[in-house]
């Protein structure tokens, strides 16, 4: 077998055998084939396509370059979710101590932020001392004793979905549904999952800009998940406009625990109670959503799943009082209300816009290597929809530079469009 | 700029302006820009086109990557011809000495053997001590002096094609037309060419296996040529069938030498007439076409044609004494005539097989690496059309290894198809 015959049995829209693709992944991860013919490959892959079946094949290869966490003996059902990214998308943050507070352990890994799109990682450093780093048995006694666990992908699981994804970077190849879905899935995979709730974000916010093209995604996962053994659902959420009001990563770890505590935003609360039923539905803990929803309600109103996000923080290594005072987080030295320049009704709130301004502000990455500042973000008061009055705060800018303040006001308020037609509110889900 | 934008836009279906693309091809010689970026770039091309303008760009972008080889002052017109290479394709070794000996003087930087398609050098390199490794002022004095050149691609002109077909080799991106027509045109313009006649060979034995795919390489040569001053002409032949009798490069060189001594397949003989008068035209040495082939009748007849051969083989090193009594080049040491199995009319005679047949006994070369074996090839006496009887020689083989004679015997057999019906024979030239 060459590996020039695959890319251009693949430039020809053939379909690759199993024996293709594994020989392809593994000569790729052990270096016998070089990044040029992979990306080459990675590119008749986008525009060619893929079957749900080499798609499958693809992901259980990945799987199958490193090790696999095995969690038999640590939890009864291994459960976890995965968000495909948007701006201001903290539901991890919620769901998890949620659904571990109705006595559905799990353990989850997670990623940095990825362009606009934020990453649960860079917010939960925003509490000082966080560990994500835990090694596997590190991660297997925390998920036993203590029934929930938030850290960084492990290096030793999937290694070739990381190769693959670097390489995808700076190669123009990253938009493409199989490829998408056979490294969401393999992650997923490798860390033992068994059940997986998967949030595909639809908008302009979201990697899915269309919900055709979250739909082609959502099915592929569900087929691969199905054709694995993996019980998949797959839920398709809004991200035209930001989940909740915090942009930005201590602002959002904040508006997570105002939320666990029962406050928060309704859409972002709402949001977060219909991804943990479904948890509690797969991990066997609820008979039907309507009964899990009840849990995760009740768990949020008895201060359990607070007090799990409190287990959670101090078990990673992370200073409980930031949670108990989040007003003692990292705050930033300029904090601006910007004003409704004119009333009306909110038609648009650009999530995209939202998210590069504050990956701007600092909040993300331009560059692998720029570290993140937590403090730095927004607050988005309203909701597309919503009646505004000219002169009440629109958004409140943190920001540690006065220029960057100044470009944030900028491209934030053009984020916002205003317009005398009344307009309804974007849907939470769409199906 | 980046290239990873530059990738992404053909992806996108993008025209590239001629500042990404000099970019590109600058940042690739100079090593900035990666091969996996290159590889990427070069399958989007191939699954999404180029335009005829970005083509020209592309071609002018390699050609600037090193030096141009000027020719003013060395001779009045500087007239260069391409074969886009097939089996039995010994024209180059004919046409430069007849259009030489008609006073138009050509210096031509050949190539070596590709895949089943024979190479000029390899060809050559069967004379004892011939030189194909010219340096530039061996060249200019060669062409000033003696009025013809036939050595091998210098160096240090059009470095990126030399750097890009080596990664398109091995990423299964050879076959995209603007690629080969810029690969094409790049070396002849960079070797200093003011008017070009191209060959491009159609059929299973040439890299355009269909007369669309011919037509529409033609074309954008041509239209390469207008849009960067080169007068170009392009002709399409046949190479469903191998042309002349012999393939294999001893057995090449023979052949070609019967032909300048008057003798010679009549189709090869007519091929190499064309060929030759088109150069006369371009090269302002003919007033038409039927002027151009009076003469290079004439250049055959009068024995100026095959003098000129011998001063080409003389003045770069080679052993004229070869040339003189051609028996005397490596001959195999086994030599069997394989006899037709039945009587008829032979239908197809299939380029392809007895290329790859070649390559098989050592006449090509399967990999990079291997060394060419000069003595081995096949006559192949008849041409599709042709009536054959049961028992009558149909080819002969000159193989060095009884394993590999036996192999050959069989591929060569099969690529012969004998049949009751009458066969038209295949056109010389489409247009």
């Amino acid at each position: 077998m060459r590996a020039v015959d695959i890319i251009i049995k693949k430039r020809e829209k053939g379909e690759l055998t199993q024996e293709e693709i594994n020989f392809f992944v593994q000569g790729f991860v052990k270096g016998d084939i070089p990044d040029y013919q992979v990306s080459a490959w990675a590119m008749a892959v986008l525009l060619n396509g893929m079957t749900p079946q080499e798609t499958t094949d693809l992901t259980l290869a990945m799987v199958l370059s490193g090790r696999i966490l095995d969690l038999t003996g640590v939890v009864d059902i291994a459960v976890d979710k995965h968000s495909s990214g948007g701006v201001g998308d903290k539901t991890t943050l919620v769901v998890l101590p949620i659904v571990a507070a109705c006595g559905l352990p799990v353990g989850k890994m997670s990623g940095r932020g990825l362009g606009f799109s934020g990453g649960t990682l860079d917010k939960m450093e925003s509490i000082p001392g966080y560990r994500v780093d835990l090694n596997t048995d590190e991660f297997k006694r925390q998920l036993k004793e203590k029934g929930i666990v938030l850290t960084g992908q492990s290096l030793d699981l999937a290694p070739a979905d990381g190769k693959l994804y670097s390489l995808r970077d700076v190669t123009g190849t990253v938009p493409s549904i199989p490829l998408i879905a056979s490294s969401i899935m393999s992650k997923k995979i490798a860390a033992g999952a068994q059940a997986i709730v998967l949030d595909v974000k639809v908008g302009n916010g979201a990697f899915m800009e269309t919900l055709d093209m979250a739909r082609e995604l959502s099915a592929l996962m569900v087929q691969i998940g199905d054709l694995a053994g993996r019980k998949t659902i797959c839920l398709l959420s809004d991200m035209n406009q930001p989940l909740g009001h915090a942009v930005g990563n201590a602002l959002e770890v904040k508006e997570a625990i105002d939320t666990l505590k029962g406050d928060g935003p309704a859409d972002f609360r709402e949001h977060c109670l219909h991804v943990s039923a479904y948890m509690l539905v797969v991990g066997k803990r609820a008979k039907d959503l309507n009964e899990g929803r009840g849990m995760a309600e009740k768990a949020i109103a008895n201060g359990s799943a607070f007090e799990k996000f409190r287990v959670l923080v101090a078990a990673q290594g992370g200073d409980v009082s930031y949670v108990d005072d989040s007003d003692r987080m990292a705050r930033a030295k300029f904090v601006e209300v910007v004003k409704a320049p004119c009333s009306g009704f909110l038609s648009r709130v650009d999530a995209r816009g939202v998210g590069e301004a504050s990956v701007a502000l600092g909040a993300g990455r331009a560059k692998k290597s720029d570290a993140v500042d937590h403090a730095v973000g927004f607050i988005i008061h309203h909701k597309v929809g919503e009646r505004v009055e000219q002169g009440e705060p629109l958004f409140t800018i943190h920001a540690n530079d006065e220029r960057k303040l100044a470009e944030a006001r900028a491209s934030v308020l053009s984020a916002h469009i205003i317009g005398n037609a009344i307009v309804p509110p974007l849907p939470l889900f769409y199906e």
